[in-house]
Order: C-alpha cells, then sequence, then structure tokens
C-alpha cells in the first residue's frame, strides 16, 4: 500500500528538527507536479527558526499548529506573466499535495491549511510575512515528526456511490 | 525514487484494456485525497466503452487523445450544500492528481486536461456527457498503458531559485 493511502493530516508534533535534506527532498517533490501550459507558477518559503514559528503561529487561530511545528513551508504563486491564469489554483493545490504526500513518504508528520481564496485569510499572512508585490499566498504546511508513532495508517475514504461507469 | 518522481503526462497509448480492479485502486486513491472541511464535493465518470471514447475524443480539439485511450475519468464537484465552496478547485486538483499518481503507480499511462473554470470548455463537455444540474465537470485524464517503455522516468524539475529560505 503506497503513501497516498496512508497520508493523513497530522497536527501534534514531537520536537526533533527536520533535517534540511529532507526540506528539500519535499520541496523537490513539490516541483514535479503538472501545472497547466507548465506555466510553474509556484514559490516557497521554508520557516524553520523556532522565535518565527512562533511568531507566525499568532497570525490567525487556525495557524496554531505552528506552535508545535518543526517546519512551516508557505506555497505562492506568481500573479504577473502566467500563461494560463485561470488555472493557476489547480498548480498550486498539486504542488501542495506533492508536499503532504512526499513529506508522509519521510515519516514526517503534515497538514495543509488552505488561504487562498480567503482573501481576509491572505491578507494577514501576507502582511506577516512580508510577501512581495508579483507574489500572492497560497497555502501552508506544517510539518513535524508525529508525536503518534501510528499517524500514517490506513482510513478508507472510498464513497462507491460517487462513482458512476459509463454514464450517469 | 518513488512515483511523484517518475510520473509524466503519458498520451500515446497501447491498444490493452485497463482492468477494472485497477480503475477502481484508482478511484480509491482519488478519495484518499483531503478536502477543504472534509466537504469531499468530487464525483467520478468513468468511459471505457470504445464507441464513447471515439465520440467523446471528437467534443474538443484538445480532447483527441480519447481517440487513443483506453479510458477517461471525468471529474465533477458537488455545487450545492458546500461547507467550504472557495476551496472546492482545491479538492478536485488533489483527487485529480491521485488519480495521476495512483495510475502512475499501476504502470498506466495518463494525460490531465483541465477543463474548469474555462467554461467555454465546460459547457462543451456538459452537453456531451449530460451533466446533472448540480454538477460542474472539473477535469479529464485520458488513461492506457504507455506506448513508450520508458514512459515513466524521473526529469529533474528542481527550480531552486524559487525556493525561500526563512525570508524572501
Amino acid at each position: 500500500m503506497n503513501v497516498i493511502f496512508k497520508r493523513r493530516s497530522v497536527r501534534n508534533y514531537l520536537p526533533d528538527a527536520i533535517e534540511k535534506d529532507k526540506i528539500e527532498k519535499i520541496l523537490r517533490a513539490a516541483m514535479q507536479a503538472p501545472s497547466a501550459r507548465n506555466q510553474r507558477p509556484w514559490r516557497f518559503l521554508v520557516i524553520q527558526d523556532r522565535q518565527e514559528l512562533d511568531r507566525l503561529s499568532e497570525v490567525a487561530t487556525n495557524m496554531k499548529m505552528l506552535k508545535e511545528a518543526q517546519a512551516a513551508i508557505f506555497t505562492f504563486f506568481e500573479k504577473d506573466n502566467l500563461t494560463a491564469p485561470l488555472f493557476v489554483q489547480q498548480d498550486l493545490s498539486v504542488a501542495t499535495m506533492n508536499i503532504l504526500l512526499e513529506a508522509s513518504e519521510l515519516g514526517i508528520g503534515n497538514c495543509w491549511l488552505g488561504l487562498y481564496p480567503n482573501l481576509e485569510r491572505t491578507s494577514h499572512v501576507n502582511k506577516a510575512l512580508g510577501t512581495p508585490e508579483n507574489l500572492e499566498v497560497f497555502s501552508l504546511i506544517s510539518l513535524g515528526y508525529p508525536k503518534d508513532p501510528d499517524a500514517f495508517h490506513y482510513v478508507d475514504r472510498f464513497e462507491p456511490e460517487k462513482v458512476y461507469y459509463e454514464k450517469f
């Protein structure tokens, strides 16, 4: 059973630091994602500094998991010069998905917090991060080795009634 | 090296049929994806009938790969009663990503065609499929065993200049 089936949102983390080479592997996975017309509009900001994680944990109530997290990856998209601007959310979503899967593969707990297109959320986060004008924040992934040794386990989410064969 | 790094868009297929149990495995992977507030707004229509694939290949110029494909999965989202409507594109994107990854894992070539939110594209496709009123088509994935025996191979897509550490 591959990691797709064992990935779960993990919000409670051990105090162990995440190795730099694992962070890079996760970012490499992110950029293996497909994008519309291969526009690759993504950017990534990695925070591992304890004080900075603590500060960011207070930017919004739903960012409290950063208090325990050992790393945060914020994803952004380039706002200008896109060849397929309609599909930018999809490009960033699949890059985020690859982050979740690769982190899980490495045994690193992870949780996705959706930011864009909730513009109230993004305005707070962009301000706190000092996001450059040409970028917009899209998602936040918190990372940390899981407290629960059984954090990654299969839960069947199949809903056969949501599948149609040949016709509706 | 896991499948994230070996997945690629594959548009040329062998005439071999895709086994039903593999189609189900792929749909199971799709539904393992996370969704905003766990709303799971996705629906899936699987087409394996040759005549129907041929008919659909002519709906739009960018759907021609269905002429050779041995299966098509159309994804849809429920339009009503969503708890997090802003995030529906993200939910469907990551379900689509899991389809690509699981198909690749099974050695099945796959290619994602983005439909929503290009409303000109979706209106044609919804009409051709007879999509129910409460659903909207989101993406099309064509499937088939690859003609190229080396279809799945690693190409490094890492762009280190798109990563920031600790600050911009």
